[in-house]
């Protein structure tokens, strides 16, 4: 197996020749309002909200918490209009969720394909604080026939590449079981602070174990559908191509796939000879926990166990380290890793053109000079 | 109400401005080979074959009809593998059907949107004879949880804007209820002869009433899924937006819209001043019939019958006529037609962004000269 990945370092140094913003995050998109994580960072397993990558696809809406309301309507029982302050008395959960935008890694891509031309740090990872959207469901009272639950935010704007469509609001769905599911909250805390108006303040969804995507910010309506949900960012966008019966069909992208990056060294960086070395990274699954990561300083030929840091927490990423013996050098060595989930998903070593410009999780080398 | 439509008018000039086939027939596409049948020749309720529209996604396959099998197989109960013989053995139904291309128009469109940029004439109306696609389903017995009928062509070739599919067969699918109405046939036979290669040959799909995207050339497979299909033609491509609670979702297109267009005069055509003059053109429509066509000589202010000529036959277009006293002028005419069908759908007087670059029938007025 050999790794072609002059690519891959190419899209690394692409990455790296841009603006940053104040706080350090790289500016990916001005308007709207892109950032990425600097993930060669990577320090702490909690990402700071002011460090935690923003996704936006339209202009941040400005939403005065005393007005706002989530409605709640559809095939329900009873529609609800529920206040800041009702959602306050429901009894909330906290949990530790990593979120990974679809599009994380893009850059790397070779050829280049359409979208915000992420590298490796459209991922974070934080503690969320709300109410689960199971608790909220329940209490509206789902009709028979229900099937699809939309979350629908604040902010509008005109369709991606479709210029007829005019201004259309970002909404995702979840199938009902997934809706249900304990873990998925209706968030207004973050890391302990109020949610940023950057990450959906006042109420975002947070759905753990799936893109990014499907975490809806400054949310304004659930819409319970009797009928599968076909809207603009699960059929034209944010889908990929799966097989039915052979044929190839189009699917919403739903649960994140099994990935580790190489946080240090960074792609091009100048290690020392002879010298041992703190490989340095994450690694995050989709419904699962990260079984293994390992490591390969041979571009993929071989692969050594790294170790894994702290506990398992799923639907967190889990930090890993591997001390690697340098070689005499001078020369240029490419590092890889891949990662192994516990229901068996290991990082395939070529990208699947079946995902359009989604789910980029093949294993991905980086070159560094030793000298 | 009145009817901006120098953009009409300027689509007809710029569809005037190309190349033509030996045949006589409007080359939009050299390769894929698409041709548009020369609206403004209108004379016939039967469109001969070489000159009836041609869409091609594709290159044309050519199948030798002696190795090729129709392949029925999925949710059935007894695959089944069907020769042209055996075809050729089962009990055959000759219907009228008019065909028109869910781009027809797409030239008139301003601004322009993406797609083949055909005319008036990716439209015609043939006679087809072939099995009932309803009799080989119950051949092979359809399974609990049948859901949708996919029809694949051996037609295939690269995703069109969507670099990273690689090569994909054209293939759409039918709802089981349509699947099985009697009309829908699987045709080797166009206006008495043996389909033409371009049509299909040596079997395809007649669905009658809808979009010819439905009609699938050169069969290869009949696939019943247990799941909706959601393929690329009726995905990515071919879908146009509805709504879902107050929402925008992407559906596939599916039945033709009522529509009328004039074939003569032509846009920008001289007519003789105080002269009766014959505006002639065809109205059809999807699963009904035509009850009336309007034709306007002041822009769509007001509007008078025109008169329908044979018999209705269901499926295909009603040819129609209108006597028109030219005024004095000197002096420029907007001809506008509009027609109505017997469920009551009439065409609107504006065009719908959410078509997307798809099913184009809003009013659109033909400028002529009088002198």
């Amino acid at each position: 197996m050999v790794l072609p990945s002059p690519a891959f370092v190419r899209g690394i140094a692409r990455a790296g020749n841009v603006e940053t913003s104040s706080a350090g995050m790289i500016v990916r998109q001005r308007s709207p309002e892109n950032l990425e994580f600097p993930f060669h960072t990577l320090e702490r397993w909690i990402t700071p909200n002011d460090r935690f990558y923003v996704r936006n696809h339209f202009a941040v809406p400005n939403l005065d918490p005393r007005a706002w309301r989530l409605r709640v309507e559809g095939a329900v029982r009873q529609a609800l209009q529920i206040s800041a302050e009702d959602l306050r008395r429901l009894p909330s959960r906290t949990v530790t969720v990593t979120l990974e935008c679809a599009g994380n890694g893009r850059c790397l891509l070779n050829p280049a394909v359409r979208g915000v031309q992420w590298g490796l740090g459209a991922v974070s990872n934080a503690e969320w604080t709300g109410v689960p959207l199971a608790a909220v469901l329940e209490r509206a009272g789902l009709r028979d026939g229900a099937v699809d639950v939309v979350l629908e935010g604040a902010d509008t704007g005109p369709a991606p590449n479709e210029p007829t469509l005019g201004t259309i609001p970002f909404a995702r769905s979840l199938p009902l079981a997934k809706a249900r599911s304990p873990e998925v909250l209706l968030a207004c805390r973050m890391n302990g602070a109020d949610l940023p108006l950057a990450h959906g303040f006042p109420l975002r969804a947070v759905v753990p174990g799936w893109y990014g995507v499907a975490s809806v910010k400054w949310l304004t309506r659930v819409v319970v559908t009797d009928r599968p949900f076909a809207g603009f960012w699960q059929t034209l966008d944010y889908t990929v191509v799966e097989r039915n019966r052979g044929l190839p069909v189009l699917a919403p992208i739903t649960e994140m796939q099994v990935k580790a990056e190489i946080a240090r060294p960074r792609a091009g960086e100048a290690v020392p000879p002879n010298a041992s070395f703190r490989v340095f990274g994450a690694a995050w699954t989709g419904e699962s926990e990260i079984a293994r990561v390992e490591v390969s300083t041979d571009g993929a030929r071989t692969w050594t166990a790294a170790r894994l840091l702290g506990e398992p927490v799923r639907f967190a990423w889990r930090l890993w380290e591997y001390p690697w013996q340098t070689p005499a050098g001078p020369g240029r060595v490419r590092l890889a890793v891949r990662a192994t989930d516990a229901r068996g998903r290991t990082q395939p070593l070529e990208r699947d053109g079946g995902r359009r410009n989604y789910m980029i999780n093949h294993v991905a080398p980086v070159e560094v000079e030793v000298r």
